[in-house]
């Protein structure tokens, strides 16, 4: 049943139609779209999950034109859904069902707008695609290190707004470390102008963090300034098949003190993870001969000029570990193509899934002395409730964060199965909690896990977000039925 | 003229009376005073330049009395001052001068709680001293990189609430960054219990980024999990005779790329910098032989556990320098007792000024990369409206960071110098904020900054300040004018 949003909207709602047309006038005939075929990607989530209608994509080009359809939304009381890259795992960027909402790709704001080697920054548009800025920060010898599977169509207004993780944590910190300034339309369409690139700025509140990671709903992230570093020079990446999740963690923390620190990644992979992938994705291969439980990624990075001796150390870590038994077989990139093999493996992690079938995310974090206890008691009790399900958990121990994702059985029902979404996950968030842990590390909430946050989080703190949303959102226009 | 506050406060404020026995309560015996005397430390700023009375000392032992007083302040309308190590630069922890605010010391909350080597992780409360907290992690094999002069009396909470730098900020970050969970009490007296130690939790708004730096306007933070780093195993350290500020920063370029980011400490000092630490700090003892306009104290730090090669790393940067002209003279450190002589001089540099006679302390920052130009042109300006000032810049530049201090000249007059702060500050500001910087890049706003604040932070920004201290403190009793 095709039909377009803005006929079905006239019958409806005919108050919007006046602000809709001075939108268009504001962002100019290429800025704008209502026809549903071009409006598809925009209203389905990466997963395929859910689809949602909205009035019109609006595409703006400039900072000025965001402010001003904002105030105009403000006054026509329509609601905005600001998107990027659109690669959310939660919906974040997909509007409600309503109909009756804008949403607002940044995808036109993509320029790098500087690069200042000196003061290790750059300075971007919240449209620009996350693999296009790591390329300027590397042509300028430098090194932007938010890296996530994502990254070749994820764009860092989503990132940011997501507050994303990726493979680097350990090392670098999340996307809001990364972060020094930040250019943002308010909800009453003022711009907040936070562009500076200081690494200490102690005047008043710390503003940025607020809309770093708030998915949206505080403002529309327009542009940044983030740190860069020295260019790595050296990279050494170890495929190491460990005996299990425990024996992972050991080796993680003596990597992080045999080699000064220098872990860049330290990625989990279970066997059944490589299998999907090498399953679904077309040319890729096991690093290793045998087939074992558990698989670490591990990658020692150094930015020195001069020979860093990492590789020796590598070596040393590896050989120590496999006397101690940490380590039962391993294979260690011998050149560029070896390492993006091995990371072919680990990327694919989530598309393979998906082709597989249907699956239950749970993105968790736990401390990281407590992750190997997690990991088995959660198997445990979901085992007992339903023996056919598959644990497909891989991520980034060295923060304590899994994506401990729960497949369908190979012939299993895929309605039936995702009808237990709620059962499932509500096993895995009780062990989450209990231990302190966080029930979305990375992901963040966006449409899928409000339900999960408004049960999990404490009272104190849904208050605290209610009253600032309240604040600087009054009417509730930006990214409405996210997080909050 | 020697009275009690309470004598004072009963003919004005009797309503204060009944809150004030209730709160004496709750803290027990130990846990009050209000004899002027022993008052005296908690109303007077460390650098002597205000006092202001309160109606008393509370110091309570657990967040819990916190939680209580501060609801019964809640209900009698009265402002409490936190404080910590009141070591704060800019009056953060002394009351305004009504006399009808209560200072609530952290000092008996100074408890280690929990160390977690495996998790990276120190949990503490808020009034443990920073000094004891950087042991507690070293016992534990573990490294707590938070460093400032005043460590041996400032607490966490103050450093925490005043995003504390320091000298190891270009490595590890500033206090902020360190921060992995919060306890704090907010202005009606409920806890918020975000004490968790996760490297990675997106649910929700980042609270905590709200607390940090807000100069316990928002809340009185209570306990914190910190981050804490594989121990360094190798430290070297240099004190080098530089020619300018420009070959300072080259310098520094050089030695982040050729130490492989292992640069932790990047100190500028001037030539009177050191003569003023001599001349009024004992056992203090020039490294090197001749007299030099500029120095820099630079340190590359290893973790590793095996030998990391970063003493003839720092030694072959130091010998490319000399060949270059960046560094004229130097000294290396040849054990722990050379290099603590090394530090003394940078650490005392607060101390000496204060002796020394008046100052006017400017704590800015700009970009890396324009700091050589903003260090002459403030100078030109400021020589020019007056020729007897001297000049006393020196601090961080590995992160923008001067403290572009203005020293009394050798007989001149302190109350007609301290008359033209405005004037010289606003001489300095200007040109920070032309330059795109901060006119309190570490030591926050407290009292003494304020007017600047409103004077230089755009409008947005302070609105956005106010609405959120506004719906968080609506009676606004948590350190009343002390940033917003």
């Amino acid at each position: 049943m095709r039909r377009t949003a803005m006929a079905n909207i006239t019958a409806n709602r005919p108050d919007f139609i006046n602000v809709l047309e001075r939108i268009k006038q504001v962002v100019g005939p290429k800025g704008w779209t209502n026809d549903l075929e071009s409006m598809l990607p925009y209203m389905t989530d990466w997963r395929g999950i859910c689809r949602a209608e909205a009035l019109m994509v609006v595409r703006p080009k400039t900072t000025e034109e965001i402010a001003k359809l904002v105030t105009l939304c403000a006054e026509g009381c329509i609601s905005i859904i600001p998107q990027g890259g659109n690669t959310s795992l939660c919906g974040g960027s997909i509007p409600l069902n309503s109909g009756e909402e804008i949403i607002v790709s940044l995808a036109r704001m993509n320029k790098v707008l500087n690069v200042d080697p000196d003061n290790y920054t750059i300075t971007v548009e919240a449209g620009c695609i996350l693999k296009d800025l790591q390329n300027a920060a590397s042509k300028a010898n430098r090194y932007f290190p938010l890296s996530l599977a994502a990254e070749g169509s994820a764009m860092i207004g989503g990132n940011l707004s997501t507050n994303a993780g990726g493979t680097n944590v350990l090392r670098y910190g999340n996307a809001r470390d990364l972060v020094l300034g930040l250019e943002v339309v308010l909800a009453d369409g003022r711009i907040w102008n936070g562009l500076r690139g200081l690494r200490k700025d102690n005047t008043g509140y710390d503003l940025k963090h607020l809309f770093l990671g708030s998915e949206g709903t505080l403002g529309i992230i327009t542009a940044a300034v983030l740190k860069i570093f020295p260019k790595p020079t050296e990279v050494c990446s170890a495929f190491c098949a460990v005996p299990n999740v425990d024996a992972a963690v050991t080796l993680l923390g003596i990597a992080r003190a045999e080699s000064g620190d220098a872990v860049e990644t330290f990625e989990l992979m279970p066997r059944l993870m490589i299998d999907l992938v090498m399953k679904h994705i077309a040319d890729c291969k096991d690093p290793l001969k045998e087939r074992y439980d558990f698989y670490v990624l591990i990658e020692l990075v150094s930015s020195a000029s001069v020979d860093s001796g990492i590789s020796e150390r590598l070596e040393s870590i590896l050989s120590n570990a496999f006397e101690s038994g940490l380590v039962i077989d391993a294979a260690i990139a011998q050149n560029e193509t070896q390492r993006q093999a091995f990371w072919k493996l680990r990327e694919n992690a989530s598309e393979s899934q998906r082709i597989e079938g249907a699956s239950i995310k749970n993105d968790i974090s736990v401390p990281v002395s407590r992750i190997a206890e997690f990991y088995d008691t959660a198997w445990i009790k979901l085992a007992e409730i339903e023996p056919n399900i598959r644990l497909v958990a891989f991520g980034h121990i060295g923060d304590g964060n899994l994506h401990y994702n729960l497949q369908i059985s190979e012939h299993g029902d895929k309605n039936a199965f995702l009808a237990r979404y709620e059962e499932f996950s509500r096993v895995v968030n009780e062990i989450v909690v209990e231990m302190g842990g966080s029930i979305s590390a990375e992901h963040g909430i966006g449409r899928f896990k409000r339900k999960e946050l408004a049960y999990y989080k404490d009272k104190v703190s849904m208050d605290l977000m209610g009253s600032i949303k309240n604040s600087m959102d009054p009417a509730g226009i930006l990214n409405p039925g996210k997080v909050v």
